[in-house]
């Protein structure tokens, strides 16, 4: 069996990486990494859909044991990607997807060099502007924090291998979706099938 | 404008790549490379078409001012790949495709370092074999000469950037077209895009 692919996705806060996954799911097969926490579980939240939620012991165990990709500690809690159901998603063949912040994704690419990245933009500030205040969740602070973030963001964007404009949702799914099942066809990844052909003589 | 994409196609004799390309020709829009040769145009052939027919001098002073990619002289008649056209579609920003032998790919990487190439290979080589049979065209000679050709090309495909295999065809032309599309997605290939999201602030 092929391994399956691994897809690095990041972009500004507002890009509608949410979005474009939910609807990719739709249409598609894939598997999306679930970040683990060691804060307390809201009532709104679902464990291993919105956060794997463990205890403190068990997540410095897993730093220990190299089996998290990249960590944070953040109000006196640990966020953190697991590395665990990635592999074995991989090892099925999955096509996985990772969300990351922007300055993640070099250092996943380092551990997984098969992987690839795509950075997902939303077709101008403006419209980023937009939707940030549509969500109507953020404070004014919080939305001129983010803004200038996204600048910063933008600049990284040439680091990543595929680039997708987040204008229409459609297209943006549907980009993304050619773009893993293109990917799906570099020789690398399934140089098994040349040798079917040779052994179908 | 952004330059446009150049994909190198090649594949054993057999492999089907002029019927995928005619295929792919109807569903989005390509130009094809088409070969130059100082033979003479046969009855059923069309100047610019089938061949560009020239004569020798011209063909040779094409050699000399670097405007033939590749070229052999067979039977006492060049055949080459002109370099003109290619570089105009490009500059225009179309898709460009350029079938080409197997052992050619490598060399037009290097004056192409953009272009992707593609390896089209049958389902096996039973199949191929009642292809080249099917065309009722080819000498037994011939047919167990290309098969020979072909165990051999079917090394080399590990060298190319992608694998398509044509079972069905609907499946392998819409697997071109994928890459295409995908391949368009590249961020280098769109950085101008990047300056646009950033300059509609």
């Amino acid at each position: 069996m092929n391994k399956g692919l691994l897809l690095i996705l990041s972009g500004p806060s507002g890009s509608g990486k949410d979005t474009v996954l939910d609807s990719l799911a739709r249409i598609t097969p894939i598997k999306r990494s679930v970040s683990m926490t060691t804060r307390e579980k809201r009532d709104n939240e679902a464990n291993n859909i919105d956060y794997i939620f463990v205890d403190r012991t068990y997540f410095e165990k897993c730093i220990k044991n190299e089996d998290v990709l990249e960590y944070v500690e953040y109000s006196g809690n640990y966020y953190g990607t697991p590395k665990g159901p990635i592999d074995k998603w991989l090892s099925e063949g999955m096509n996985v997807i990772l969300k990351i912040e922007v300055h993640g994704a070099e250092s996943i690419k380092k551990i997984y060099p098969d992987a690839i990245s795509v950075f997902i933009t939303p077709p101008s500030f403006k419209v980023l502007e937009k939707r940030l205040r549509n969500r109507n969740s953020d404070s004014e602070e919080d939305i001129l924090k983010r803004l200038k973030t996204a600048e910063y963001e933008m600049t990284q964007a040439t680091k990543f291998d595929y680039l997708v404009i987040n204008d229409q949702l459609e297209d943006a799914v549907n980009n993304l979706n050619t773009i893993i099942n293109a990917e799906r066809l570099k020789t690398f990844r399934i140089i098994n099938k040349i040798s079917e052909v040779e052994e179908n003589a």
